[in-house]
């Protein structure tokens, strides 16, 4: 058993394994089993493979159901942003999972336990875990806790682009009319700069400017989308600025 | 709705659809929706989209279980080797489902229909759709007979060798002692020739040669499995020979 992991568990998560069993594997690496030659131990790596498929699946199935007209190159580019091994190991350390690692001393030494490719290891290798002990339910459970407010928080705009995270944003709760418009053009002829504003049911809610129209609309997305973010940040459980 | 499709699949798989909408999506291409704007029809993109995922854990968690020993690599090779485009086109001829997707005219013209993409396409969003129709369970029910059946009829010993082909085989009902050995060594000294024999419980079941002993027990583990599976072929319910 590895000390203090299933309390934390408990407190943050309201988690509680059943075969606990499963969290040693999942937080253990081949360096430690090979330390320990005469403990019959496994390492995470197997589980990993599992958990990395759970992750797949979940995160498709709600971004699918979250965005029923979005098509499928921008579900595969969204998808793409939020299973990435950088999402995984900022997710594992705000999980505090980097404190219950088991490595061995060498690696230990070398710093394994901040790499980030570890971290994401064993996010994926918890989730496998988590999977096996309790099903599907909970693990879209806790990933409702952990990955899926980042959505909200702007984490994954980048993949979709800043006008169809607007539009995601707005139509949350029902139909809104959005527009685009120019509000100003301006410079010399070869080097032009558009200014476009963004309404939302014809109340303007952001900004932007640009060397084309296109670029401007993305600037005005992105200014009203940090404006009504900030609006809302009491909604926003789980922050960005702790792993940053 | 599509004609036949329903009874074809009542009939051969037992399976039967609570929202057929979601069939017709998962069906239809693009190309036919864009002929008959006035339906307002759906294509499967998104549904396959969801299905690839689905496929992806189904897969994973089916030989994670059942080969307890197998290491992360092997697992890794294994299931891309089962979900990869070619062998999805394989099953959906075998389920046949080339006889029942919409495409515009265009697209027939040029023989979409029988292009290995489009058919993996279908395979995926046909699994999206029972995935939203019935939930996991009866995915796996349905490749339970379609895809895994594949792995004991040999399609895929080339991902993980034939040795650990042989190994699975004749361990999936319990502890068999599998030994190598060397039966001859001959040819000159620059071009040696070594043969091997496999035996099972101290029975010899196979023997192959090759330019090196590691050559020559994967010889003699394809022959063992070819007469091992020549003894059961009655077993094998859906042969590779149909889609060849």
């Amino acid at each position: 058993m590895i000390a203090g992991l299933e309390d934390e568990l408990a407190k943050r998560f309201d988690i509680h394994f059943q075969h606990p069993e499963l969290l040693d594997e999942a937080f253990t690496q081949a360096s430690y089993v090979n330390e320990h030659p005469h403990q019959n131990l496994k390492f995470y790596e197997r589980i990993e493979f599992l958990g990395d498929a759970v992750l797949q699946l979940t995160v498709s199935e709600y971004i699918y159901k979250r965005y029923p007209e979005m098509p499928q190159g921008k579900l595969t580019r969204l998808r793409a942003a939020m299973v990435q091994k950088a999402s995984f190991a900022k997710f594992a350390l705000e999980c505090h999972f980097d404190q219950y690692i088991r490595l061995g001393r060498g690696e230990e030494k070398e710093g394994a336990r901040h790499r980030s490719s570890l971290l994401c290891d064993i996010f994926e290798s918890f989730i496998g875990a988590l999977y096996l002990d309790q099903g599907k339910d909970a693990v879209v459970a806790f990933i409702t806790k952990v990955i899926f407010p980042k959505l909200d928080a702007g984490w994954f705009d980048h993949a979709i682009d800043y006008k169809t995270a607007l539009q995601e944003w707005l139509q949350r709760d029902g139909d809104v009319i959005i527009d685009y418009d120019l509000k100003r053009e301006d410079g010399p002829e070869n080097d032009r700069n558009f200014t476009m504003t963004v309404a939302a049911d014809q109340k303007i809610i952001g900004e932007g400017t640009g060397k084309s129209k296109k670029n401007a609309e993305q600037a005005a997305a992105l200014q009203a989308l940090q404006s009504l973010r900030g609006q809302q940040e009491t909604l926003v459980t789980h922050g960005k600025d702790e792993l940053d």
